[in-house]
């Protein structure tokens, strides 16, 4: 489970304009349905880090800092980024039910897939605002690699034939492209010069490759109270992250994930590969491949000036690293 | 089944720049996973009328006829009235749409949701082509109240306190806004004068509306094998349309589709409202209607010089108010 991070900390500078870019979001609630606006809060008042949007502010203090701008900005990605897993929602209610459909799993599938469509309207709205073509362009795009990233984590559920480049290419598209627009986004709005744009962007992508590596250690290590859902819910949806496909690159021949997806005692062998890979080096090496990332995020920081933004970008690529949760 | 239409007769003086736009949208066929491809031909390619792109196009001749900007925009509205249909398909989990099984009923929900959001991303990235902000935000917004209208058509379904007032303002939603955008937009990356970007805007909105009128008449009178799914299939679904509403207006105390809603003997009532409504003169009465919004679509013409693309947009009303599927 998200826990709520301590924003003045982690944010430095922007942690004060954090409640401005929640307040535009908040405006979403003023809807005529009282359900609609229950799923809202539900989806959107969940104690998100707010990352995204702090990375946008962060990057807009590469030029003139304008908030007319950059809460718009900041608000966008955020939503988009909501939006997806209100949507990755259904999908995965979707995969509950593979062989078993049931009535009232399908009907709730409807508002979740109306309620994404409106958020999707909404931060696409959000970002016109800043009236930029190129930050607008930028976020279609986005949407685009994100929509094209779900459809291929999509089929290669139980597809084991995978390998760590189409995981690192996945999570691009899952997670780090959201990043680069965010980061991007801000340094665009406010008129940074372009080497300092085009830092922003490496810097966020970076970020977010790293952020989603740990992510998916943390379904391996952490405890199920933590996560709010059990150790190891990836694989047992089916999902090679990381972790798996290191194990499964050790044990090519025979292993307990192969076997899984190929009917035997599928949860037996899953939950067999869930507790190898815990007690496994995978998990260290794994966030060494996270921390490779992290790297690369700060050595991008060389082309900007020392002080802020940078500081709080490099604090915040040590946290990505270190979190628990 | 919706028939193809005489392009060049009904769009004539752009009909022959349409196979651009369905060259753009085609484009989206390129992609690496070949069931995504699959779904998107059957979600792009079945035999639309193209009437959204027509209108696009059509108002661009208002100004400064360039299909460099107009191709993207045609192509963004088709798309984003596409993508809402697949998104609709989930949500009604309707099984055949213009007579042909629905991406969500042929695939999964998920990859159909995934689908949507897909050519959404496409859609936003073909209208920020236009590097028009105007356009972009009109678009935006068209895209908060299709999804608002499909929030509200949804919770709408077997409520029967409605009255003709919301059904329009639910169809304006649903349909109007988009044709408004379609029109206003062709006219506005054209650069044509202020007076004529609103003329054609009203002209959309209006012809949208009358549009759609006939399509929920011809749900009831058009015979199954036209309609490519069940007459009175709306009313199946427990969604009250203009003929059912004026029928309800008819009979307020008690009458089959109350009943019914009500949970009597469901089918049977439903079926014995889609009878009594395809013999009264409702329909009739309903396209009269429809044929109000035709000739108000007709009047917003008078702020356009003579020939045209006037003329076009002036048999475009009389075929959307004539057609029989």
């Amino acid at each position: 489970m998200t826990t709520s991070v301590d924003q003045s900390a982690l944010y430095g500078p922007v942690a004060d304009d954090l409640p401005a870019v929640d307040e535009l979001l908040e405006s979403l609630y003023d809807v005529d349905f009282p359900w609609l606006r229950e799923m809202l809060e539900v989806a959107l008042g969940g104690g998100g880090k707010r990352m995204r949007p702090a990375v946008s502010l962060l990057a807009g203090r590469l030029g003139n800092y304008d908030l007319d701008l950059l809460v718009p900005m900041a608000a966008s990605v955020e939503l988009l980024h909501t939006a997806t897993l209100v949507h990755d929602d259904v999908i995965d209610m979707a995969e509950e039910r593979r062989g078993r459909p049931t009535a009232a799993s399908q009907f709730n599938n409807a508002p979740s897939v109306m309620l994404g469509d409106y958020m999707f309207a909404h931060a696409a709205e959000f970002v016109a605002r800043t009236g930029n073509i190129r930050v607008i362009r930028n976020f279609a795009d986005t949407l685009r690699v994100m929509a094209t990233g779900e459809l291929s984590q999509d089929i290669s559920a139980y597809e084991y034939s995978r390998d760590v480049q189409r995981y690192l290419d996945r999570i691009y598209g899952k997670t780090a492209s959201l990043f680069a627009t965010a980061s991007e986004g801000g340094a665009i709005v406010c008129g940074a010069p372009e080497p300092h744009v085009e830092a922003a962007r490496r810097y966020g992508s970076q970020l977010g490759m790293a952020f989603q590596i740990v992510d998916d250690v943390l379904d391996f290590s952490a405890t199920s109270e933590e996560l709010g859902k059990p150790a190891g819910s990836d694989l047992l949806a089916g999902t090679l992250t990381l972790p798996a496909l290191l194990y499964m690159e050790r044990y090519p021949d025979d292993n307990p994930i192969r076997r899984a997806f190929s009917g035997v005692r599928r949860r037996a062998n899953l939950q067999r590969a869930i507790d190898e890979i815990r007690e496994s080096g995978l998990l260290e090496e794994s966030l060494e491949t996270g921390r490779r990332f992290a790297t690369e995020a700060v050595e991008a920081l060389d082309a900007l000036p020392a002080g802020e933004p940078r500081d709080t970008f490099e604090g915040l690529a040590e946290f990505v690293i270190e979190r628990r949760s």
